[in-house]
């Protein structure tokens, strides 16, 4: 039995999200179809994430036991050959068995687009979120450190989650400003439910309506998602950098 | 009576190109629209230069004689909330009476998006052209020199042009990578129907298949369409850059 890693892309927008589910098409759907085609069995894939509905993936993983000898190289072309325009294999490679794309995950980094022109870009209809307000890039990314280290994120959390522990760690987050565009980007051990788009929605808040009085750190104390920002459109949203450990599964050292 | 010019740009994927014609959707068609919604009458709009089906506008500009006293910036921001997500208007100014967008354009600029990696971009589908072999950017760029200066481009000129003269000036071309992209831009005085995408179509062939006692000097002289390489797709080209003579209409230096 080999354990075949791949490393993906796609753009959302069509997608009601990663995760196969009842209500529409799904990114897993399209690529499981596409497995049918190459691979003598309907393989299950196992992916490394849930994305909700119209976000985005730069960098995604699944994986997939098989005990079809297809070299690796041959099935990233052959599967981009029944994949749809929005989805893109990057990349394949064997792994040990004991593998999992979605346990081993150690960490995620996720980007937040943020057109911030007074009109709208008209290529990124659906690839960034337009904010033509003034931003003060400087005073949202200080805010933004108190979200650094590990904290009960319980206000930056959507209803209907099912997580079992509010507590994450955020090991990097920026704000900087790219020609017209503004960046937020955002790494850690893990994120709950819509967390990145209420962190950004906070930061927004921060640059527009929170009193000096209050901070960050306030919000996160408070426990309180009533006290932290709206929830920012999904379709800024990318999963941009998937990490593994490389000590304990040194055959992914190059990703 | 003001002159108007709007610089607008748009995402060419839904139109049949910038010109009002009978057969589907054009830019011109919907900035009319959006003019009759704004402005007491539906002034007639005049656009710099002609756009291809599926080719795409960085930078395009288009004047408009109006008795309105709407200010500038009140009319941008007005059409761009009649506008289509594909098409947006990023300034106005008003400028003298005789000025026209078509006849005192001296220049343009153009830029074709080839994306060059084995597997398609899910988000460029039809931003960029997927050309997924070996790409010699020196040997091209290099090659693309003879473009330089005034020739007779009648071999880079598909039928069913009406120009009178074949002869154009190129005042810069360039071949560069960027990441996974390749990037080719072009300048010059004008350009015949086609003509941008039959020189990067001739760049491909230089790229891949042309003798070496061949070069793009050879094609130019001989005149013969056949010689030079196919026309690549209207999807990878964009109108990037607008020129107008700044000494003689001093009030658009700093566009």
């Amino acid at each position: 039995m080999r354990n075949l890693l791949f490393e993906i892309s796609y753009r959302g927008t069509r997608y009601c999200g990663y995760q196969v589910q009842k209500n529409g098409i799904t990114v897993a759907q399209v690529l499981q179809d596409a497995v049918e085609q190459v691979f003598p069995r309907r393989e299950p894939i196992v992916g490394c994430s849930r994305t909700d509905s119209g976000v985005h993936a730069n960098q995604y993983f699944f994986h997939m036991l098989t005990d079809s000898s297809i070299p690796c190289e041959r099935a990233v072309f052959a599967l981009n050959r029944y994949l749809p325009e929005d989805v893109a294999v990057l990349s394949c490679r064997e792994v040990p068995q004991g593998f999992h794309a979605r346990y081993d995950c150690v960490g995620k980094e996720y980007l937040y687009k943020i057109w911030n022109m007074p009109y709208k870009h008209p290529f990124e209809a659906d690839l960034s979120y337009h904010y033509p307000y003034r931003m003060r890039v400087e005073k949202m990314e200080k805010a933004a450190r108190d979200f650094l280290g590990t904290h009960d994120f319980r206000a930056f959390c959507s209803a209907g989650a099912d997580a079992e522990s509010t507590v994450r760690t955020i090991t990097g987050i920026s704000v900087e400003r790219d020609g017209g565009h503004v960046i937020i980007r955002v790494s850690g051990d893990g994120f709950l439910y819509n967390m990145v788009r209420i962190m950004v929605g906070t930061l927004l808040y921060v640059n527009y309506g929170m009193p000096d009085t209050e901070s960050v750190a306030d919000i996160i104390r408070s426990g309180e998602r009533t006290r932290a920002g709206h929830t920012v459109p999904a379709h800024g949203l990318y999963l941009n950098r998937v990490f593994y450990d490389v000590e304990k599964w040194s055959d992914l050292a190059e990703m």
